[in-house]
């Protein structure tokens, strides 16, 4: 077949087609400027609690990887082992549509993490800190986020650096 | 060897000590009064969303078994698919320890459960219901107790009768 017989229109059409049957693929989440990685999958952790910040309009829950759910029911989190990941996600508040004293989610504002690692991440009291904004899931910060996040967690040196005290429920 | 050789107390310590032993076994929580079985494991579950009911001073999380999480994440909630378990776990309100203006959960009080089987159900509205209380989870209400949820969740019969919208989260 000479080139010249191909016709541009089918050819532009087919590969439009070949792209349309391609698996879907999402460009992976960035780390953070401090070198961590991103904590893929965390929604489909397991619960440790929730909040509602009465003082900036958001409600929070809060998620544990493996580890970390697994010291939270056992009791076993101060201090919190190597390996607990903690995820707070964020969303700014907003009334029930037909209970409105009830506050519950609305927009989407970003997910922040505790990686526990106590020699790895020594010079940051055991734990590395990464947040990634918004839907898009972008990276927080720069190299050194860790310092904003320890000025906030400083009240709760002595509770390993979490403010998070696991919801009490009935053992499964 | 005859009975009268055996010492009493030597006997009683031996079986106290296979007792001590054996693995530990929780009784089963009861059905529901309504014969709706209980859904054990319901802590593991993933999360659809949150509220804090500002009118009775309890915060929740809902849950969703894996019928019902994968609806919630596609948006195809009304109405919810059969097989679908939303539950929502109560707890007293408090404030946290270090953060005074955050409100988070403290005592637990009960675990409620929609269930849906549109065929089985149909004359609750598609959906069982049945709650289970404290920590003991003892089956609450009587043989119609969906009564009860029914006239509280009227004002969303148009939304499959279910108050929570899911929490939007960035696709895994």
């Amino acid at each position: 077949m000479k080139l010249s017989s191909i016709n541009p229109t089918a050819l532009v059409f087919t590969l439009v087609s070949l792209l349309a049957v391609l698996p879907a693929t999402r460009a992976e989440v960035k780390p953070s400027p401090n070198g961590i990685a991103f904590p893929k999958g965390y929604q489909n952790w397991r619960i440790i609690s929730m909040s509602h910040r009465t003082d900036n309009n958001t409600v929070r829950i809060i998620f544990g990887n493996d580890v970390a759910v697994k010291a939270a029911r056992a009791g076993k989190t101060n201090p919190w082992p190597d390996g607990a990941i903690l995820g707070k996600v964020v969303w700014k508040q907003t009334n029930a549509s037909h209970w409105k004293k009830a506050i519950v989610p609305d927009k989407f504002v970003h997910a922040e993490f505790m990686f526990k690692d106590s020699k790895k991440y020594a010079k940051t009291y055991g734990w590395g800190w990464a947040r990634w904004k918004g839907m898009e899931q972008k990276p927080y910060g720069n190299a050194t986020v860790a310092k904003e996040c320890i000025a906030c967690h400083t009240p709760v040196k002595n509770n390993d650096w979490v403010f998070t005290k696991p919801a009490v429920l009935p053992k499964p």
